[in-house]
């Protein structure tokens, strides 16, 4: 599990054509705003984060009915003070409070996803790996999903593109493609490193990097995404060990 | 592995003075929302949604600068198509398209929180258990993160009542207290379940199930939240295995 290779984490190494993936970095602010609940006071909030000049990157709705609680990260807020007086003063707001950001808490997303035996390899691989880096100041969350089936494969690959932080994204099964394949392209396309295990179906022909071994494909895809390793993805994009 | 007791899964079955927690069903409505950026883009689409009577429940800003992608999760939307429509009407916006929400692709999420060694351990029982489950139609996620020290640690515990979907947490260490036993009560206030590993500190008496074996924690943590499994939490909460 050692460190080889060179430089720089992959995410600021995407080939030709891929866009960076958003949000992988801490917002400048990130409050929770609590209190009573009614209709229109989401929109009273957008109101005056727009007049702060704020950057809305995410927003939670953590409570509502009869209590509301709504987690916020904001980018480009101009007087972040002033923002929260903003806040209090809707009428039903009863208290806003700074907080650590999902950024600092859970850091980067590294998702895993297919078959609950080969799954459980790569988290176990991924986990101790990540734990190596997160003892030296990395941040890197494992998150795993066991599934069957073609299509609810493709929609769990797929939606990482959605989801808040996702860097990379482990295939871990015995046989994928169609719209798996397809969905690898898509994630791909949007910044997402894929690693996919050795097995049958078009999927590793799609993906950065086939690893056979799942503990090894868990701890390779740490080192890819994490700041603490060196370990450059393209010197060793598209092969297979 | 088999699935004991009776009843109701965890989520129906809070004790006293616990609230249901929020987002643990599908949204009426899951959609995408893609075309250009500019300043004010989320404040006219929260205008759009208030107008046809939604509840925001979540957003996620998949993509933004140059071209924008924004993911809206919603209920109580009166006229989906119309909403759609309005949507279509705002300057910058080129598309919207509907896709599966976040529930029906990755469903409930439990969190194991601790040592790498630990976490690894409760995540191959969680993942193996909730494979089980998933192949009969549930869906849980197993989400993990190895950390160090309390403050990080009462962090990640404590943020799991603003993570989406999240149902329980699996406190996965040596020796917890302080801090992480006061995120605890916080989360379990929430309507989070709390399993924790037999280890030394205070946390385990805060928890509502103490499971010695680390593979057995996240079997048992799965059985307590799958809607297909007949494991009522309330038969054994408080019980040391």
């Amino acid at each position: 599990m050692g460190e080889p290779g060179s430089l720089s984490p992959v995410t600021t190494t995407g080939g030709p054509g891929r866009e960076e993936a958003p949000l992988r970095r801490p917002p400048q602010l990130a409050v929770l705003v609590e209190g009573g609940d009614r209709k229109g006071l989401l929109h009273d909030m957008t109101a005056a984060i727009l007049r702060h000049g704020g950057d809305i990157l995410s927003v939670e709705i953590v409570e509502r009915g009869v209590r509301s609680a709504v987690y916020w990260e904001l980018d480009a807020v101009r007087d972040p003070e002033s923002l929260e007086r903003a806040f209090l003063a809707i009428d039903v707001v009863a208290s806003v409070s700074r907080l650590p950001s999902m950024f600092q808490v859970y850091g980067k997303r590294i998702i895993v996803v297919g078959a609950g035996a080969q799954v459980g390899q790569v988290a176990i691989g991924a986990i101790g790996e990540a734990d190596r880096h997160n003892i030296r100041g990395e941040k890197i969350s494992v998150d795993t999903i066991p599934v069957v089936g073609e299509e609810n494969l493709a929609n769990a690959a797929r939606a990482v593109a959605r989801l808040p932080r996702a860097v990379a994204l482990v295939l871990a099964g015995s046989l994928m493609g169609g719209e798996v394949t397809e969905a690898v392209d898509q994630v791909r396309a949007r910044g997402i490193l894929v690693v996919s295990l050795n097995m049958a179906g078009s999927v590793p022909a799609h993906a950065d990097l086939v690893v056979t071994d799942p503990v090894q494909a868990g701890v390779m895809t740490v080192m890819a995404v994490a700041s603490t390793a060196r370990f450059d993805i393209e010197r060793i994009r598209g092969r297979r060990f």
